[in-house]
C-alpha cells in the first residue's frame, strides 16, 4: 500500500511516495514554476539516479498528472500500479479554529477551507487548488488534509489572545494560531522518546529554524505557546519575514513613505528578515559565509536572529517553569552549529549547557543527536523533522478509521525502536565523512 | 534654590517644585484640559490643604503662567520669590538617536526636537509647546530637556535593530528606542543600593507597570534591552496599547474592515490593551475588582497582561544570563500584589521566589520593599519610581556644569543614606494603617 503526500504552494507541488507496509520512503520530488512557460520537475527514487525534466504545466492538475505519470513510470518510477496508491495526504496551512485536527476532505471541508482563505491568503488558495486537482487525478481514493495550525489548538487563551479590540477575535478570527504544527508533533514525540518519558510528562522548547522559523513551548506533550501568530509572520527573525516589531512602525512607515497596506504586507513578509538586514541574502548559509568573511551586515543578521531565539527560549522556559529538553530542528536548526551555539550562549544559569564539540559535530539531517554537556540539566537535541511522516500517518489513520487527536493517537515514531530506514542509510554515508557523528547519536531511553 | 520640573502633554501640564538645598518637594500639581472651555488645576503643597481651581487656558503659555502664579501665591503657594526658581527641567518623550542625554534647551535643540516629531507625534509636539511656553514665562533661567529615550542608548545593535529593510533605519530612523528611561535611571540605581553593589556590577530586570508599561534588561548598570520600541506601543499589554502582536494583523484588518493607517494607529494605541480585551476598563484597579467579582473578560485581561510580563522576565534573564534583582515600579507595579504574584508565579526554577505574605503587604508608594523569599537567589524589590527627581538632578547638574552621562554622574539617590523626606513622612502614615509594611522595608546594603 502506497500513501502519497502533497504540499502545494502557489506555483509548486512537493510530493512524497511512502510504502506503508515496509515503512519506507519510495520517492520524493518537486514540481516548480507551475503556470509559467516551463515547469521543472525534480524526482528522486531510492537506488536510482535523480531525474529532472521540464514541461509546460498550466495548472496544478497538469502538474499532479505529471507527478503521477513519473511515479508510475517503469524506468524512473517507484509504484507499479496506480491502484497501489490508497490515499493522498495534503498539507494545508490554515485550519483556523474551525478545523482542529486532520480530516478527510469532502466538499464541506473544502468549503470550510475556502472560508479560511482571508487568514491564509498566501497559502490556503494554493493548498485548496492542489487538493481539487489531486481529487480529479485520483478520484477514487480518500484525500486527507493535515493542518499546520492543528497542533497549536491546545494553547490557553492567555497565550493565543491578542490585546486588541475583542470584536476582532469574534468577528474576524484575530488570534494566535501558530504554524509548523506537523513538525512539532514529530519532534515533540521524538524528544519524549529520547528522554525515556511519555509525551504527557515532557516539557520542551522546540526551535524550528528553517527559512521560515518558529518556536514552540510544549507543556506535558501539548502546545502551550508558539511564536507565530495569526499568520506565519510573527516571532523570530526569518529569511524574508521581520518577526516581532513595534506594530506602530507600520502606520508610521505607511505615512512616511506612502506605502499601501498591500505593499506593506509584501515588504514585511518578503523583503524583511535576514534579507532586509543584509540587503542581499535569504539563505542562512550565505549569511554564515558572509559573517565568516567579515561582512558586518551578515554578522548583524546572525546576531539579531540568534538573540531573538535566545529571548524566546528564555520566555518559554518562564512560561513552562521547567523544561526537560531544548530541541533544534529544520534546515538551520539541524545544520548550523553556530546558530545553535549563539542562541544558547550564556544560558547555563537556566540549566542549558552546550557541549561545543558535540554541537560542532552535529551536522546531519539523518540522525538525532544530543549536543548538551553531560552536566546540562536540560538536554539539547537536534532532531531532523519529518512532517511528511506525520501527514502519511494521519492520512493512513483517517482512511483506516483509527485517527484521533495526537494525545490519544500513537504514531509509529513514538516507538523507541522506530527508525527511518532511508535516513539510516544516508547516515552511514554521513559517518564515513564525519566519524564523530556516530558518538553523538541520541539513543532512545527507557 | 528651587528647581521646577514640567511634563507637558497635549492638553496637560504636570509640575513639581523642588527645594534643592533641603532636598525636598515643596509642591506638585497638574493642569488638565488646556485649550478646552475650562481647564482644571490641582495643586498640593506640603502641610496645606489641596487646592483645586478652574479657569480658561487657551494654550500652554497661559497654563504655565497660572501654575507660576499659584506657586508664588502667598497663601496657596510654596515659593516666595520668582527669582528663587533657578531652572526648569522639561520631560521630552523622544530624543531619537540625535539627543542621547539631557541637554540645555536653546533654539538649536528645539529645532532638533522638531525634526523628531514624526517619531513621537503624540508627545513631542506638546513637549516642545510646553518648553517654548515656559521659556516665555521664565525667560531668564536655563530650561533643560530630559528624554525618555536617553537611558536606552546603550543597547547593542542586535537589541535595537528590527529585521526590516535596512533603508528604513538609515532614512526613517526605524529602530528600537525604548521609553520610561528616567524611571529606569532611578530604579536601577536604587536597586544597586539595596543590593549593596555598584550599578556597574548589577544585572536587573525592571518592570515599570503603569497605564503604559515596559520592561528593561539592565546589564552592569546600563540598558541592554527594553520592551518598548520605535514608539511606546511595543511590548507589554498596557491600558489601551496592544503591545506585541503579529504585525500582519494590521494589513489584514485594514483590508477586512476598511481601516485607514491613521485609524489603525489610533486603535492599537487608544482602543486596545486592557481596554480592548475587557471592552470597558483601562485602570487595572477596575480590572482587578472585576476579576474578583468573576468577570471573565477581566480575568482574561489580567492573565494576558501578567503572562506577557512573565515571558519578558524570562527573555531578559536569558539575554542577561543572570540577574541580581527583579524590580517592580510604577502604579500597578507598586500597588497591586496580584499582578506581581501572577507575573512571577512558577519562576522558582529561574531563582525567583516570592514571599506571598511580603508581597501582599507591599502596598505603598512611599518606601522600597523587598518581597522575595529568604531563599530566593534573585531579590524581588518594589521601588517607587521618582522620575521628577532624575529630571531635577539632571537640570541642576546641567545648570551647574557638572552633568554627565549616568554612568559617570553620581545622583543624590545613589547614596545609601538617601531618603525622600516627603515619602518618609507619608510612609509613617501608611504604617499606621498597615503595620506589616515596616517589616518588609528594604534596607540599603553595604
Amino acid at each position: 500500500m502506497v500513501i502519497l503526500t502533497l504540499n502545494c504552494g502557489s506555483s509548486s507541488a512537493k510530493y512524497q511516495v511512502y510504502d506503508w507496509e515496509n515503512k519506507e520512503v519510495l520517492g520524493v520530488g518537486l514540481v516548480e514554476r507551475i503556470g509559467q512557460d516551463m515547469s521543472n520537475l525534480e524526482h528522486k527514487v531510492q537506488g536510482k539516479e535523480e531525474y529532472t525534466a521540464e514541461k509546460h504545466c498550466s495548472n496544478h492538475k497538469e502538474a499532479i498528472e505529471w507527478v503521477i505519470s513519473i511515479i508510475l513510470d517503469k524506468e524512473k518510477g517507484c509504484v507499479s500500479d496506480v491502484k497501489d496508491i490508497k490515499a493522498v495526504g495534503h498539507r494545508v496551512l490554515h485550519g483556523g479554529e474551525l478545523i482542529k485536527k486532520s480530516v478527510i476532505v469532502d466538499e464541506a471541508a473544502l468549503k470550510q477551507f475556502e472560508t479560511l482563505i482571508p487568514l491564509g491568503p498566501l497559502h490556503n488558495p494554493a493548498n485548496i487548488q492542489g487538493i481539487r486537482a489531486a481529487m480529479q487525478v485520483l478520484p477514487s481514493v480518500p484525500h486527507c488534509a493535515v493542518m499546520d495550525t492543528a497542533w497549536h489548538q491546545t494553547m490557553p487563551s492567555k497565550a493565543f489572545m491578542y490585546a486588541l479590540p475583542y470584536e476582532w477575535y469574534k468577528k474576524y478570527n484575530v488570534r494566535r494560531y501558530g504554524f509548523h504544527g506537523t513538525s512539532y508533533v514529530y519532534t515533540s514525540k521524538r524528544a519524549a522518546i529520547l528522554l525515556g518519558k511519555k509525551p504527557s510528562e515532557t516539557n520542551l522548547v522546540i526551535a524550528h529554524i528553517g527559512n521560515g522559523a518558529s518556536m514552540c513551548a510544549v507543556k506535558e506533550g501539548c502546545c502551550y505557546d508558539t511564536s507565530m501568530g495569526l499568520t506565519p509572520l510573527e516571532g523570530l527573525v526569518m529569511g524574508t519575514r521581520c518577526g516581532d516589531i513595534d506594530p506602530a512602525i507600520l502606520p508610521y512607515m505607511m505615512e512616511q513613505a506612502h506605502i499601501s497596506p498591500k505593499e506593506m504586507d509584501t515588504i514585511i513578509n518578503k523583503k524583511s528578515g535576514v534579507l532586509g538586514v543584509t540587503e542581499k541574502f535569504i539563505d542562512r548559509r550565505d549569511v554564515y559565509a558572509g559573517h565568516l568573511k567579515g561582512d558586518k551586515r551578515c554578522t548583524l543578521a546572525l546576531e539579531m536572529e540568534t538573540y531573538r531565539m535566545k529571548k524566546y527560549i528564555g520566555s518559554y522556559i518562564a512560561a513552562l517553569g521547567k523544561i526537560d529538553a531544548l530541541v533544534f530542528t529544520a534546515g538551520v536548526g539541524e545544520m548550523n552549529p553556530l546558530y545553535r551555539a549563539m542562541a544558547v550562549e550564556g544560558l547555563e544559569g537556566l540549566g542549558i549547557k552546550l557541549d561545543p564539540e558535540k554541537n560542532k559535530a552535529s551536522v546531519t539531517r539523518n540522525a538525532e543527536t544530543c549536543i548538551s554537556a553531560e552536566d546540562s540539566s536540560v538536554k539539547i537535541f537536534v532532531i531532523p523533522t519529518d512532517e511528511e511522516l506525520v501527514m502519511t500517518e494521519d492520512t493512513y489513520a483517517l482512511m483506516n478509521g483509527s485517527y484521533d487527536v495526537h494525545t490519544n493517537y500513537h504514531y509509529s515514531f513514538e516507538e523507541p525502536s522506530y527508525e527511518n530506514k532511508d535516513r539510516a542509510r544516508r547516515f552511514k554515508q554521513d559517518v564515513l565523512k564525519h566519524p564523530e557523528l556516530e558518538a553523538i547519536k541520541a539513543i532512545p531511553q527507557g
